[in-house]
């Protein structure tokens, strides 16, 4: 059932992208119904990075890393990796080669619920990973996986050209048919939620502002 | 038996906690008898803070912060919410909306056995945690929890006006009674600390400088 | 069987070592054949150490540190801690006043299967240290271990004397008598690598550079 | 999006899923491509349980097991309640007497990627659960999930209908639509092992009946 | 801090505790409220034991089973030990000459946050025990630690002449001043359990019985 | 490195090696010294079984049992496979066709520090393992590793023709040049213990046996 590649794939509006990217993880994730949350497991190799790019899909065996060169080819600018074993593994699939490599055909990162190596490397060329573990041990190249079929990464399940949205707090997927309505839900939300930051910084309290004692009240809540 | 708030809960003299934050996390373990911690699976977002302050504690169901609204108006000017959820649970109770109201409240940070999300916000705004997870998943206000009531916290036990110190090797709690006491015998244990730093600095041996050789060769140590 | 302590081990030349920390984890990993890694609990308290050095062996019982005084007598400038808990244990065995004793004798690490603390401290002081947990619980000093034998340290078996290569891609350990051949290995493969990285970076592929296409087309890779 | 239950879905023929359940996990496993395991946290709460049924998928929220009881409605004789939580969880969702509904109803069994409870209860009915955890910490009635909607459990993704095969090695998805072919495949393989069995069991070695001296030789396999 | 043995510890009603062991540990923690577990982590190293008796309370050092003698001079015939050592262990404190020791004193079983060995003999002598890991790893006698103090132990707040209830399901504890009412509880539990019973096995769905469809209907929830 | 077989080991005497089964694991790691445990996370398939076995030790890559294959050919009656794969992998490596070849070899068991499959067909044969999962993932023939070279497995060092003795409470290693020696130090062990034994069952304590009492006032017990 290894060994295809899906060529041919769909992707989301780049503006879509790039919003989805401003709002973050755990904004998209409340926009879209609090869905789509790759596992915690998954930690950026370092903080700050905040991105969104379609989900170029790689299901790949333990310990070995031959489809991420074949997954580099189907790139196209705005991408990102996502890398999944077909068996728990954390051996380290990737490292600066494969990053130069990437980074040449314009993609934003890497996602992969395994390992990676030459993370100095990686984080001096401002090339974000999120993995499940650091670890340099070295992979092989003998046996055959899939690039953009569906995969389960990290518990999520993932198809080519789902959006990838990733930052300190984690990643999550957006289903591509859904972008454009999650963004506009993302940004209604922030926008809500930026009145509210003004209220709660001025003092006000959430349990005022979401009128929330009549129903703690109701439910037996009891102040001593 | 949820759905109690303690409103009124005693705390340590603000010296003593701040004192205490001073000495750090290691020096009060050690200085109180080497007990008081809290799990190591409860790591700060980001690395230098160090903070001490009274506990408001919160027992929360799984994947429902609503306790976290009624627990932020019982803070006071340097307190910390101690958040344990009455099951295990990574979900994210907490972000920068409820950290901006806490701040306003002047809630030093906050130490929970569960998830914490927007911590790149969190970073910017410099409000500390310690969590057991970074983790995006949102959570709901359905079902009562308690607040400043005993809890457990990452196996320890906690009651509503403890001290809990906080840095980067993790979280003490320190009975409020013992606050005082705990903080003198730190303050004893750095001031004797330094004078041995600077003799070990200067290439003096532990071995010799707490007479170890005698009891090392009595315990059967050989040399070869 | 516990309580002895080696005093002469052999050391792999200086120059050697500072090579093997130059080529740094991966590249020496890769050189050796893909063995020698510690396991990926073993994380840097602090990003962008990187370095090499001669084993210090310590066989420590759970909780007792004791031994860490006696290792420190045997260290010579360049050699670097390792420690092994004779069961699992994430105690803090090590922290500010050790680390001021072993630089004092030149030591330029600690590799710990175990806990580790005042890591702020450390920090500051420049003093790297690769641990399983950050952890302010305190030790007792009570029991015999011993210091240059062999211990496995993090699944991986090390002799007192082995060179230690250390950064954050995490921990390798190179027996001594290797020592030079690995280097050469590791700094013809890096040779290499410079080659390769500019190719990719100017945009070739690695199923090019490689010569993959034809293998993974007898292998079955079927393009959709 | 959640607060859907899916009256209609596809089954396999019931002849094919008791086909399966007698070639089990591995063989199956083998026989659709080295695909569809779920995690190896499931484990069985008792040895010895050999079951295959079609999927009633569950997606519950954690620490919520309402939707179970919806879930119970859908089933229909020779099916497998599937539960998967929307974040970590490893609270109690099912025992005793949710079993009692469920083999009213005719059900095979339950895999959950949660908590079970009544396990002793369980057992002595003869209602075998995969689970993630053993725990009797109680959930409450409070939110909706969905029914028999596309999840992914343990790792899996899962389709009501789809085939499900659990046995002690653990628990494996069959698409619906796969189910006859992988069956075919399945007894072929198994009727290719009982030769092979019958021979190694004579003293016959793999090295020659797989004949791969030659390929270990070529490899560079060298006896000393 | 350590070094402490209370002797005279209150105890529950002997009939209130073997109440409640009939009850068994999931009943118990719901008609106490949904408290008092402990965590999932402890597992019984047998199946079908089901015991209940008061917590005789050990605080251990790491790897130091020494006050576990000094805890079976505190036993009386119907209590169980409950260990926690003060940071966290797998090694194996207790064994088949402990236990029979424990059992000439009347002890009903043990729970522990560390580590038991010879598990084939206490099988076989019907001595039961909950542990977090089963280890061969010897112990030492060299460290106080205290006996009938009041600990956390899996995470639950544990006070000497605590009721403890264990069984397959895990461990519980139940307040010595609330045993009784938590037994009434149990036992109106269990009745009311028993009527449902006989209607689920009958084949009438807990939607109908628990009247649960106009509700999830007000919720949102849609049959498609 | 790789791709190395041993063909000649030395052996322990067999009348060695089954007086260490009969001891047990617990009593053999006592008897020398605390000393050759594997790692907890080996756990056996099955209760009940005791073995003691000459190790035929196997470095396999992650997810490739091609080294089992070879490592049987070097089996003699009453040997132990001991599987260390080389970065982290709870792959099903083992089933019950390996298992027929082993035991037509007078193989007496298998240790692995991964995954191990057909756990039914195993126990109804027999044939005893000790691993670190139960998982149905098959594994690949590609890639060559060694056998009987030295290997580090679950964090203890093994060299072929060590003696590995394992049971309920895990697995121990004892270096065949000692375990004669161990054999007469654990068999004094059990003498020594039986008669404790019967001290014990008569209800005398360990604290008079022992004589802790003056011990435990001299470091400051405290009997409140």
């Amino acid at each position: 059932m290894a060994g295809r590649v899906i060529r041919k794939i769909g992707r989301a509006d780049a503006a879509v992208i790039d919003g989805l990217a401003a709002a973050g993880v755990a904004t998209v994730h409340e926009a879209q119904g609090r869905i789509g949350l790759l596992g915690s497991r998954l930690r950026p190799i370092y903080a700050g990075a905040r991105i969104a790019g379609s989900a170029i899909t790689i299901s790949a065996p333990p310990g070995d890393n031959w489809m991420l060169h074949v997954a580099i080819e189907q790139l196209r600018s705005g991408d990102i990796l996502v890398l999944a074993p077909t068996s728990p593994c954390e051996d380290g699939y990737f490292g600066d080669l494969l990053a130069t490599s990437a980074m040449a055909r314009g993609c934003r990162g890497l996602v992969i619920d395994a390992g990676v190596r030459d993370v100095a490397d990686l984080s001096r060329m401002g090339f974000p990973v999120w993995s499940k573990a650091v670890f340099a041990q070295g992979t092989i190249k003998a046996t055959l996986g899939s690039v953009n079929v569906p995969i389960v990464c990290a518990g999520a399940a993932i198809e080519a050209g789902d959006v990838i949205v990733a930052d300190d707090d984690g990643v999550c997927v957006v289903r591509r048919a859904d972008a454009a309505a999650v963004l506009k839900a993302a940004q209604m939300r922030e926008a809500n939620e930026e009145a509210k930051r003004q209220r709660l910084a001025a003092g006000e309290l959430g349990l005022d502002i979401y009128d929330m004692r009549g129903k703690l009240e109701a439910m037996g809540l009891r102040y001593e």
